[in-house]
């Protein structure tokens, strides 16, 4: 289970095959494997040795995917940088990663500079950019052509493959660590459950720098087929792009979804050949949901779920999104366990809860990071007897299928009930007039917790007073239980955003417990 | 990747779907989980700890599957007995082992006094038959219904999960250590070429102890299907057991095919649910395949090429077995590598042959055993830089198929060409009067070795000196290179067979080369 394994296969039996197109090129597999294997040489010419962390900032392109099974060939570890970062964030994990060479394209050469005089041990800079090759970084395509292929050095399912960063909303991004088996698991996983053949097309407009981009990658590799490339969302050139390659396969988050859906030139024809959108990340709303399915009604709806520390863990079939899954709200779960990891929902204690009782979701099986790079103690916190701790709060029903209703953190303990904040924000922003809505629990002496929504009013809705608060509360009130109705409002003119587009209510919950000694992250 | 997680798994996702049917009782998973947890329980109670091994000798049956599951759960190894041993074999492969625990059913209750003789380490006997249990042995349903289910130990993939005996053609057996990961890869292996789903009943008929019927058990756990087992292959019940279970898919090996298809009672509507037959051990003959395509037309053919030391490694999909396949010349190929392994033809020297060149046929990925157990010089001599040598000889052509042309120890070199003994064989067998043909290397001044056949004539074709050797030798030139042809041919009544049901050339080769160095092994 190591990740070059895919290119040697794929050369075997089919190396005239189209592998990667990008950008007006394509590469065959043999083509790739030979591209591949000149960057592992010319990586290795540079110093990269076994084990080595190689950085990668780029947008994504036919070489992201060279460099991705380039790093293993000649020995190393990629570290795939959030594209979002801002330098000071990207040095930080160019410095915690202890990455010497750098991977960067036309996007991120500007922030060279910045990074070489922050991170040290930064030595080599090569630029797999399309434009012009700046001054005193490698150019890749001169690598490659004055460079001997190398032999795979073959890394093992149990090395360390890549360093993917997370999280940034509390505190410094951490590394998670993924071996090749990792990566392999995900790629097995969702290709057992959402099938992958020869014919497979599959476009990547999601960032590969995400495990779920990265993931969906290896599957759509397992059987020969094709990825095509664009540097990033953007509904005309996705359009564009299922039209001309006949995508079969694409992967979107909900909002990705809606703004395709939603674009003014949006054309259903040319869709023809699409035939499944694997959705992830978060929940597809049901507007959006609705839309799909009058847009684009040939298409299959499969939603991933899953985190950077153990990829896909459960999805959900075409069968889940249909009119009696709306009706029996099977729809709301995120499906079921993969064949190769294992889910439980366990109690404060550690003990598992019987189906249908919320607490924590935790994961077992070969998909489980290795750890935190760096960070032994914190990844003995989360990954306690083989089982990751998700920091999702979800019940499983009897069928095996996986509802989250929250982060566990973000859970409300009011009067001695669970309050889920997702449901209630669910509620308060059907209400017209609110734009967005984040629900936190604020200290009280009478409930411990007590139920508080942060809201956003709509541009057009007027000034926050307009709406009635208390016609609000009666409005929870029709919609679900008492205990969980905010029992406070307070109107914000936005939410606080991490880069990642999550609400921090870390910051929303900060003014009010400052004087306890509650952790409000 | 461990194989308890496919209980989990399955209780979770469909707890009372019929997981196991025996002779007319069926447990659904649920209950196959209880079963499993209480027979751990009492393998705990009997002293079984981390990796003891416990020999099984049984004929198929749905304990012989719970046994597979409860072994692991307890934390254990199990030791699977060639059922067509004799005492004194199996006590070598106990006494190899160093089982304690053995257990046996109604077939082999009869050895179990030798057994006990001849192996003195071994303490414990269970017996899982289905009539009455003998004196001094422990009643496998008094143990499950005495014994608290306890909490799996739960092994990780590079654990030892079970010790496979083969061999014994030349020397000793020796044991096969496979891991779960091991094995787990063989399941999914062949769940993403051959495809399997909630829906598939999959029929079990060739012995469980073997690589192949393991292995595709386990492949069709991976989602759920149900299991239906016969306690050994038996055209009849073959034919009422995929009539009644309304069986989509089975793996037999071509004797198996051959017999099932010219039973007096074959009748074809009871195939009607079959979609898949597997076949594997040895290629199809093509009257076999030409039978199976009159009877059964509607029935989907894959191959699958593999042994004990890596399960199975490639797979011929349906599409190997049409006209033009035939036509072609791509019937002949075992298939394409898996997703998960790595095929590649080697020289004598290690080195990679390019496309098209016969050498020794080479195997790496997850598949590979951990070794053999007790002999790491032989392990050593068969994993090299991580590639196995299967000792099987062929080649690989442009598109990735594999094409087995004979044992590398039983090729011919004669004047410095390569004869494959098989090719050879295959051509003197359809020489009328011909019942089988073993085509063997004998001493030769001239040629280095020269092509010996050795033949045993058809009953109805008369004594031997009724076929004319000079006309077979006509025929032979007629079909084949003249250096391919045998220079000289031996009659026997019989040939000698070994417990697996091959033909064992090295005796045959012995009285030729035994003032040679040459090993005829």
């Amino acid at each position: 289970m190591n990740l070059t394994q895919l290119i040697h296969g794929n050369v075997q039996k089919h190396e005239g095959q189209l592998a990667v197109c990008y950008q007006g090129q394509s590469w065959s597999y043999g083509e790739l494997s030979d591209r591949v294997a000149r960057l592992a040489g010319a990586l290795q010419e540079v110093g990269v040795d076994i084990g080595d962390r190689i950085a990668l900032m780029a947008m994504n392109s036919s070489r992201y995917v060279e460099v991705l099974f380039a790093v293993p060939w000649a020995g190393g570890v990629f570290n795939l940088v959030n594209v979002r970062w801002n330098v000071d964030e990207v040095a930080y994990g160019l410095q915690d990663s202890g990455a010497r060479v750098l991977i960067v394209d036309d996007a991120f050469a500007t922030m060279v500079p910045a990074l070489l005089a922050a991170v040290p041990q930064l030595e080599t800079v090569i630029f797999i950019g399309d434009g012009q090759c700046p001054n005193g970084l490698l150019c890749y395509e001169t690598l490659l052509a004055t460079t001997h292929p190398i032999t795979d050095v073959y890394r093992k399912g149990d090395d360390l493959a890549g360093i993917f960063y997370t999280g940034g909303t509390t505190g410094k991004p951490k590394g998670v660590m993924l071996s090749h088996a990792n990566l392999m698991t995900f790629a097995v996983t969702a290709a057992l459950m959402s099938g992958v053949e020869q014919q497979t097309r599959m476009l990547h407009c999601a960032p590969l720098f995400h495990i779920a981009g990265m993931g969906f990658l290896l599957m759509a590799l397992l059987q020969g087929g094709t990825q095509v490339l664009i540097p990033g969302f953007d509904p005309t050139e996705v359009s564009r792009a299922v039209h001309t390659h006949r995508i079969t396969d694409v992967l979107l988050v909900p909002t990705m979804m809606h703004l395709l859906l939603d674009a003014p030139g949006f054309n259903s024809s040319d869709f023809k050949s699409l035939s499944t959108i694997i959705y992830g990340a978060s929940p597809m709303p049901m507007g959006t949901l609705d839309k799909a399915g009058e847009l684009l009604p040939h298409v299959n709806l499969e939603q991933g779920y899953g985190m950077t520390e153990c990829g896909v863990v459960t999805m959900s079939s075409p069968d889940f999104h249909s009119l009696e899954a709306r009706q029996s709200g099977r729809i709301r779960s995120a499906g079921v366990a993969g064949a190769l990891q294992e889910i439980r929902v366990f109690n404060d204690q550690g003990n598992e809860l019987p189906v249908g009782e919320v607490g924590e979701v935790v994961v077992r099986g070969t998909n489980v990071m290795l750890g935190y790079w760096g960070k032994p103690e914190l990844t003995k916190d989360v990954i306690v007897d083989g089982w990751l701790h998700t920091g999702d709060g979800g019940y499983i029903d009897d069928q095996g299928r996986l509802y989250i209703v929250d982060r566990v953190k973000d859970m409300v303990i009011s009067g001695g009930e669970n309050v889920y904040s997702s449901e209630v924000e669910t509620i308060v922003s059907q209400y017209p007039g609110i734009a967005q809505c984040a629900v936190i629990g604020i200290p009280s002496d009478e409930w411990g917790e007590s139920v508080h929504a942060v809201l956003v009013s709509s541009p057009d809705s007027g000034t926050p007073s307009s709406l009635t608060v208390s016609d609000l509360r009666k409005f929870c009130k029709q919609h679900i239980a008492g205990y969980k109705c905010p029992r406070s409002f307070e109107f914000m003119d936005s939410l606080p955003i991490s880069a990642a587009g999550k609400i921090l209510k870390t910051e929303l919950r900060k003014p009010y417990w400052k004087n306890s000694e509650k952790q409000v992250s």
